[in-house]
């Protein structure tokens, strides 16, 4: 279907303004009468603060505020970045008498400059109790281990999935494969850190300056951590500097706005890089076993999965995370005997929260290195392996029971083992010190959170007088295009071509309720509230045009501004001629304007692969990527460029995942070893191999224009694909990444010595 | 009928803000990045620019930006601020060639600094070619006079209204009394002068921050006069140091904009005080023959009426003022036999606009003096001359044919007359030194501008998920106290109490269309916007409820925040736990959020009488009030504390009118002789007389809760009560205000040389 704005490379928005330096992040709205926060943190990871002494802080010239756990509410708080507010424990207080973590907040100051903060958080005197720590969430869940949380035993949840007979299943097999997979803790390392301006007014209520990625949820959380009505709390999302999942939280906001409410000024409270390694959350290291029974042909036939995922010292996301992963475990290779268990620990490390595809990476890394395995064992193609057993457009996805109505993965594989190759180059070089393989790894991404989350997105569009517009939308744009993507399908639905709408954005007084920018949720749920508000529009625009011109409806059409007849395609006048004297007429003034609220009542998934060729150097163990190809169904394509940039972004997180990054925590204190990006090595566009993107544009019949989900699927395979070809390489089953070149050596060596005996 | 929320004093909602300083003005909108702007006025009166040279200024280190006549578009727009783009002559360019009034804009200057601006003005140089120019209307518009704008004669409109035969009904009547009589000119004066600032933003939009009284015709006006979308017009209303009509025009808006397009960077423009005195809108001076026909009981059988107005160098509202003040010569005394000529001239005067009451004030000084000079000499009571022929309940006003369904002036008459003891002290000091009278004057007022003009309001109200809420309204804070009266509103329509309700207002992009503060409009217009807004949500929330409770819709009702039984008055459930579950519920969350536009199709009359009790000594000429009385039917008093304060208000400007105030023009150079604080006199709070209010509430049909216009009526007739008690003191017929003692003095000399020729 040929469209007028979709599918088009519209030039971002946000663009011009963010490469200017003109565009508005929360530092720059800096005004001189703000307060500047700095946060004391705890340098142990468990313990009770016997006593606390503030009084030489609170003399410091230049203080005005300095909070401890006796200052702020008592009552506890979920600050987690979601629109269930009951499924997620309420386990935090804006300053507990209770260390969980090392970072942990002990107390806060707000002074006229940082320095004079940073200066009176070493006047503060603290006493702490010690407790026993746990880093592992074996050990946390451990019988007898002290409680980081009173009542839970450390476990935040255990949750079991199965339907067939699993052992039977096994029986049955041919083969039966089992592998234990770990993954690491890594962190999103935003340009931004996290950030915020809280603003007291006058009549009681504050404005919040944030860079928090769910406008609606922060005030929802605001309203409840200060106990203040919620219509009081009044977020305004500035440009966001990378949000990645670890601004779906609010992390500082309740903190933040404690100091301003005490001080009766605003205060500024912008994390240091080291305090957003501690803070600013963290993707959750899981442990699998996986167990794969399978027929000769390759069929799968029972699954089994245990994972255990390690939360930090607060639930933030926590078990959903695991449940999510559960949920693209059962769909995307559907088999008749499943068992699957999630467990998820409360440690004493730093918080795990939401992170871009939010455990699908985790699993995918286990589940995609497994088909691997399973495959070396049977000496089976890995793609045939594949083929065989995933999802298909038609199937009933088992974990939603919903009919798969648009899946692409199949026709991805052939196409990718055309562009790679494959069949000639898949192990090209398994000898010498240059090894050379590609590897391939599949994924599936829902669309958003329903069944299991509510989902509930916003859209009002405003026709202006001259036919131009306003659209006031509650999704974020975080940098992944959002914006754009909303004012292409405004433009498609309205007939206002793009650059006449005006948009309006990341401010909760304003902006009709949205949950906000995670799951990829926002082209899928925002999207469609945005053409049925632009519909809406539309409709009334023609209604209106129907009357003066005397022409019935159905005949009309807005198109760039025109209303056209359609059956002639004759331009019948200018829709600002039409709007104006609506507006303006004396019998009956009116507004065309339409605020739309929409929820799905279904859940397709985004489905790929990535291929990736790569070289290992088997005496430094160093793995180089020579190229990486991602193939994704994610639908229609909104906007292609804005599109590629996403895919790009994606890949460029995964090599991280998957070669480079981790936060290493030191067993003997918890503190992390690497709280700086000196030590905590991330990719930079030079480590970067050439990128290929194809998207398999299939047609989901439940959004906007058949797109699907496609900020975080891109992040999801990448790290085991090259992990496949590593193994394809080196023939080592490799169970953990980062792939980095210390861990390859050592595994390289330990094969050589085990050849040896 | 009882109210929970109207009809209550509540404390303002901008008011302890703006006790504190808290509020924000647009000055304190200033950013380092902000230009200043300055403008260079023609010190002619009437010219055209043969010559401008600039190179010396542009060339002054720090500035940015000097625009002339030959760097602004050529085209042509209306400053005007109301909704009726057609009515009003597009006669002004942001920089024209031609000057036309002493003050008149030749050339503006944007720089680092006000005093680099002001420097820079000194530097360009012009040469004028200079023209005839007109100070009094009858001379422009005499033949031959020069044109000040081509082809209108200097006539910019020129209305006969009249019904029956008014020639025959002066025949038939026992008395036939003509006057003449002349208002001066008189300008606004708010604390806060004309000021805005405008920003370029990098998406070719701009944002206007400005104390402009009707955001959405501002943004028009920019639209048009910069030739940009409409919705590429981003008008946020500060905070206004009060407007009283002047800042109903678009006045420097456009010139801003010029200069911050022009530079690239927010510029900043605050009229000085002189400035204010030039630039920002005067009150039409009017001269006006009345003449009226009266049987001997006192019936009015025949009116006649002759206007000319004095707009000055640019339509503003011109013409539309005297048709304003018809609709109200031929309402408050119906008579069989009616004649009214309107005519309005251009001259080289400042220019005329909208002031508080829009020509009434000065019609009713005219009518008011006239009925008091028909009861001299019919020897008659005044009260009772007007009794005998005001407008009653059950009327259909002459003027627009609407049937009058709320009108106790009639009352009010007879309450006034007990109220200060008329009977008894009308003439109790007519002789001697020290003479003192009591002096009465009626007057009418309309609702709003329907069906002369169009009338729009809109307002969106959102119910937060814990059952507080937003209110989004278009209508203006101007310091009237609208604010507060829409919450009043809002609360009683929805159950919901004004301290849970968050105001947002001012800003073109978010908030619904209306047309802002003008012709008293918005408690009437506006605030029936937002009674039907918060019904509909009322109205939703009950359904929602009573699918959760099991229960009858019509058997519930919001009050306070709950939900509530209307046949027990029992509690049934908190309103927040309602509306948490209709947003957050997994099946089909949604926002009970209604946007509403109201348009109105009849139009009714506030009505009033003023009482003044005066003092005049014969020997200097001073006028000593001894007290006001007001008394007025604006319906339903929706805030009993800020209506009061409104009323205080009117009289003090009323006061100032009748016997301080008055523009005084060179007729050499038509330059303002007093154009500054020092010598233009106007009253202060230890002039003021004391002051007694009285509501006689009346219940109008067409509005919210019976509410009627209150804004202007105040302002429109203490002048003439006092007037009138003037002349019943010294027995001098005043034809002319301001009653300085100057002018009575004078008058009292002419009167004694009389007597003693």
């Amino acid at each position: 279907m040929a469209y007028e704005y979709v599918g088009k490379p519209y030039a971002r928005r946000d663009g011009v303004a963010k490469v200017r330096g003109e565009a508005k992040y929360v530092a720059d709205l800096l005004t001189d009468d703000t307060l500047h926060a700095k946060v004391l943190h705890s340098p142990v990871a468990h313990a009770r603060i016997k006593s606390i002494n503030v009084e030489k802080a609170r003399a410091l010239p230049g203080v005005a505020v300095v909070l401890t756990h006796e200052d702020v509410p008592a009552h506890v708080y979920s600050g987690t970045g979601h629109p269930a507010p009951e499924d997620t424990p309420r386990d935090q207080r804006i300053i507990d008498q209770r260390v969980r973590f090392v970072g942990d907040t002990v107390a806060a100051v707000a002074a006229e400059t940082a320095e004079i903060a940073q200066k009176a958080l070493r006047l503060i005197d603290v006493e702490y109790e010690e407790l026993p720590f746990y880093l592992d969430p074996h050990d946390a869940i451990a019988p007898g281990a002290e409680e980081i949380h009173e009542g839970t035993g450390n476990l935040l949840g255990d949750t079991v999935f199965d339907y067939g007979d699993v052992e039977e299943g096994f029986k049955q097999a041919d083969y039966v494969v089992e592998d234990t997979f770990k993954t690491p803790i890594v962190v999103h390392t935003p340009m931004e850190t996290h950030v915020s301006i809280v603003i007291p007014e006058t009549d009681g209520s504050i404005t919040v300056h944030t860079s928090n990625q769910c406008p609606h949820v922060c005030r929802r959380i605001l309203g409840v951590a200060l106990d203040m009505p919620v219509s009081k709390v009044h977020v305004i999302r500035a440009e966001i500097g990378g949000g990645f999942g670890g601004k779906q939280d609010t992390v500082q906001e309740p903190l933040n706005a404690a100091l301003a409410l005490a001080a009766g000024r605003p205060v500024f409270l912008e994390f240091t890089r080291e305090e957003e390694m501690y803070y600013g959350r963290t993707r959750h290291s899981v442990h699998f076993k996986v167990k794969t029974g399978v027929m000769k042909d390759g069929t799968i036939v029972a699954r089994q999965m245990d994972a255990l995922s390690n939360t930090g010292a607060y639930s933030s996301h926590g078990h959903i995370v695991l449940m999510n992963a559960m949920g693209q475990f059962s769909a995307l290779y559907p088999v008749a005997n499943m068992h699957y268990r999630a467990r998820t620990a409360y440690t004493n490390s730093p918080v795990a929260g939401a992170m871009r595809a939010y455990g699908i990476p985790q699993l995918t890394f286990a589940t995609e290195a497994h088909m691997d395995n399973i495959a070396a064992q049977m000496n089976m193609d890995p793609i045939e392996l594949r083929e065989k057993n995933l999802i298909k457009t038609g199937d009933f996805n088992p974990h939603n029971n919903y009919r798969v109505e648009s899946c692409g993965v199949q026709c991805i594989l052939e196409t990718g083992r055309v562009l790679t190759d494959w069949n000639n180059r898949q192990t090209v070089q398994v000898t010498g010190d240059k090894r050379r393989a590609l590897g391939v790894a599949c994924f599936s991404y829902a669309q958003h959170t329903y069944p299991h989350g509510n989902e509930m997105a916003g859209a009002r569009m405003t026709i202006v007088e001259d036919g131009s517009a306003v659209l006031a939308i509650g999704s974020s744009e975080i940098g992944q295009g959002n914006d754009t993507a909303m004012l292409q399908i405004a433009a498609e639905a309205s007939g206002i071509p793009v650059e006449k709408i005006k948009l309006v954005t990341g401010d909760t007084d304003v902006c009709p309720m949205d949950w906000g920018a995670y799951a990829s949720r926002q082209v899928s749920v925002s999207g469609m509230a945005v053409k049925l508000a632009a519909e809406a529009c539309k409709k009334e625009m023609i209604d209106v045009a129907s009357v003066r011109m005397k022409e019935l409806s159905e005949n009309l059409d807005v198109r760039s501004c025109k209303i056209v007849d359609t059956r002639s395609n004759a331009e019948r006048g200018d829709l600002g001629d039409v709007v104006f004297d609506h507006c303006y007429n004396l019998e009956k003034p009116r507004v065309i304007s339409h605020e739309i609220y929409y929820s799905p009542h279904t859940n397709g998934i985004t489905v790929g692969a990535v291929f990736a060729d790569v070289e290992v150097d088997m005496g430094t163990g160093r793995v180089d990527v020579k190229k990486i190809w991602s193939l994704i169904d994610a639908g229609t394509i909104i906007n292609p460029q804005t599109a590629e940039g996403q895919v790009h972004g994606g890949v460029f997180m995964s090599y991280g995942y998957g070669l480079m990054e981790q936060l290493l925590l030191d067993p003997k204190t918890g503190k992390i070893l690497n709280d700086n990006l000196l030590d905590y090595k991330m990719p930079t566009i030079l480590d970067m191999p050439e990128m290929e993107v194809h998207f398999e544009q299939t047609h989901d019949p439940h959004s906007a224009y058949g797109n699907k989900s496609l900020g975080e699927p891109p992040a999801i395979a990448p790290a085991v694909a090259i992990r496949n070809a590593v193994r394809l390489a080196t023939g080592i089953n490799f169970t953990e990444i980062p792939l980095t070149p210390q861990r390859v050596r050592l595994a390289i060596a330990e094969k050589e010595r085990e050849a040896n005996v």
